[in-house]
């Protein structure tokens, strides 16, 4: 992580001879100070089908131009190599609406991160499906949105909606206890950041820590995931444990389980806010 | 944890043949039913000065008399025994006076869990050497006390009487900065609580993370110990560590630090107020 | 874990009042030393059944009479709180089979921990159904016996007798990768320890690492659980975890995972022979 | 890592604009398959003396000229640039001699590894000053050279003749317990790898876990480093932890210990002898 304003490329595309080469190459003909970087080969299951993946900071102020001509530069490079890339701005926040019910823990833990500024990021709003969370959000001078929650399709038409007029880039679910709708996450691929209070795949669905102390696991976890249409079935971006033993009960282990979730919750978005993850079918390459 | 409300007797006595027995027949002689107990039995570095450590918490409405009768008759055996003891009823929260500076972290991640009902304390009121955090702790209703630290001798002094005043029983530095004056800490063996921002015993005193850094460890991690007069030299509660590498600037460690203090401190907290902690010398026995 | 020459009763029974008091008593009448005693009591699901398990070292010098009578005088004990229970002397160590495939890791693991004293057991015979590891068993002077794994039926008939044969009471699978038949597990409950090389219950069955690779999670883990008829479906006694990455391959995480698997089964055999685990229906109470 | 024979090219240099450009350029001119790549910018204290550290692995069949080629092309860039850096082929495996006492654990670990050829070296010879592990270290077929140390000058002249005799590369003391001369460790700086048994800083020197048990931590450690005559001063190559608590004995903590020592100085062997360790002045570069 870097104080300088950097501009972070990150692009994947199929493997071959040369592509470190031709993309550094450019940046260093225009002056360009790599800050960081990193690159990923994907063998791919038949040796064949190899993907690399790579991510560069570039310190802004060492180009000759502005984003948007190294941008239009980079596109000829990046079409010649069959790239999906994307180039942001660390001078743009990313804007992310945070969606809570009644449970406080990963929302505290956000708004000290925020409020540090240790998460570069604004919060456009927080929405939730109760009203207990009202008081803390708006202290912090963030408006909160509350949605009734008895008809669902009305609910998520209204989370898109709000997503979409608030100018949101990124969607938190920071423990909001309610399954969104497949069209509300078909529209938002790879936008949707959900904690998981388990270590999937096992346990997927309602209540895990009963799940988990039924089955008597010896460690408990959480998994912060991009939401698909399918069940807690997304791509996983930070996974983490905790152990616990035969004397923990079900509320041992929630409140055990809380703080795995908080800090999970927080490393998977900055990872993500920092484009650091890059979807690779239904898993991630995540440069930390 | 349980919920039902119950007696928590800590205590330790010179090793012997039938001490659980004593203790265990007086309690079930009154009919009472044992939620939880753990015993250690220390060797002593020479075999002969061995010491027994127990902890037993009994539900409180199985006995047929009130916690004064049950302290009044355990007395008897506890002298036989030579015990140092106590006595503590879940039903009387723990008061415990939190001090900060500027940072947010661990008054954020304490906050809620004191607000969620998690850590089952009152706080009578938060000090701190700056006016940074005054908003937030207000808006919980809780009490800010500024005090200006010009003067450390006064500040030391104001503390003490605070906490006498208000009726504390433990005092936590939750990132506090600050030097407690040696008679403070004297004042109140066993009873305040700070968080380290290393593994000690690595890294005492001012800048952990830059000596970490300067001597390339691969692991970072926090320290909860009560304070002596000795800095950063006192029994030590609980400590944890999060992996770096060297791509991680101080500034990176700084920012991992803050999760492995606020879940070290918070877990030391909560074995302190849970009775959990019996000192041990400059040791301790720590019954999870 | 102590040196001394010591009894190891470990028992369970329905919750009530006294239970501790009762069996402390009994020892400290006979002038019995608790080297080490831990204690749980499981609520129940209705709050109804609740049960009471227990673990208790007396040191076997400071009892008037042999394991016998202190056996026959617990009996009576036991019977009256309707116990099951079992009392083992540390002077006898425990017998256990071992059965490995074609793959070294927890062989060499095991053997080092036995040959060190660190692991008290003895180690009657090695089983396998390859030859590869026979010289390596032998040259520590243990009987080494190749069975052919054509005839499952009559390897596993085999493998019965021998375990008989050899007066062990324990087998470990370590490595072994064949699958028991369901009527030798039956014959051995709580005696046949496995480790299976994920983090259960995820990843049951065959080649979990590719199924860990293709879900794309961020950590591998390693379970050492009592066989039953039912496939990786048996009572879990210790669990691990290691931090894996999109960079790693298959073979990565077999490496990787090998580590985690030889330091849990490693874990989880010494807290079996060391009389630590006690059944509870499908899961343990394992007294650390 | 890859199963792929590969040239490996380690190096580091001041940092400036185009570093990656020119030597990423350089191998795909020649049509060199990059397999792995890892970067990393060290800012300096000051912000102006930043250092540039990378490692490359390219498949030795992509390149049109062999490995002596290869080197002397890359030279004219190395000196360009001031680069400090190597050239290593998979194909050659590394020679490591193993030093060890009496405790068999790291060994055990060490030769099992070699054995499955997970670790990919050549092992010249054992050298002891004990005849404890002759045995297990011939039956494996590997020279066992035992060495009085009662003259400790005669010792370490005869290490390093041994050393240079067998034509190693590295030597690993695997819980070796004597203190190498600083003439011999001078002699081979970054090539002579010690597992400490604790987690330094803290507890260097002798008895450790005594130290540690003594203090009241929470968790004990252990650490890989190359030995440098500052005893327990040199670069850390790879650190870990492990939990403890108050009923853990000294001999308790040995035992835990073992796991994590042999698990750290396999992790810092392997990433030595694949050239992924950097050495940055009393530090280390680790591209895992």
């Amino acid at each position: 992580m870097h104080s300088d304003r950097c501009y972070t490329l990150t692009a994947s595309c199929p493997d071959r001879v040369g592509i470190i080469a031709r993309v550094s190459g450019f940046i260093a003909e225009h002056g360009g100070w790599i800050l960081e970087s990193s690159y990923h080969a994907d063998p791919g299951i038949d040796g064949q089908s190899g993907r690399y993946f790579m991510r560069i900071e570039v310190k802004a102020d060492s180009l000759p131009f502005p984003l948007a001509e190294f941008s239009a530069r980079f596109a000829v490079i990046a079409a010649d190599m069959q790239m999906d890339w994307k180039l942001s701005d660390s001078a743009l926040k990313k804007r992310v609406v945070v969606l809570v019910s009644r449970q406080e823990h990963c929302l505290y833990d956000l708004m000290a991160r925020w409020q540090s500024g240790e998460l570069a990021i604004d919060i456009p709003c927080v929405i939730s499906n109760h009203e207990t969370l009202r008081g803390f959000v708006e202290w912090h001078g963030i408006p909160f949105r509350h949605l009734a929650s008895e008809d669902k399709g009305a609910m998520n038409a209204k989370i898109g909606e709000i997503f979409d007029e608030v100018g949101a880039d990124t969607m938190v679910l920071a423990r909001y206890m309610q399954i969104l709708s497949p069209a509300l996450c078909a529209a938002h691929p790879g936008r949707i950041i959900n904690i998981h209070h388990s270590f999937l795949p096992s346990f997927v669905g309602a209540k895990p820590y009963h799940q988990a102390y039924q089955r008597g696991v010896k460690l408990i976890g959480a998994t912060c995931h991009y939401v698909t249409a399918d069940l807690d079935q997304g791509p996983i971006i930070e996974q983490d444990v905790i152990r616990i033993d035969h004397s923990d009960s079900v509320d041992d282990m929630v409140r055990y389980g809380k703080d795995i979730e908080k800090a999970v919750l927080a490393r998977g978005l900055r990872y993500h806010i920092e484009d650091r993850v890059l979807p690779h079918g239904n898993k991630t390459v995540v440069f930390r």
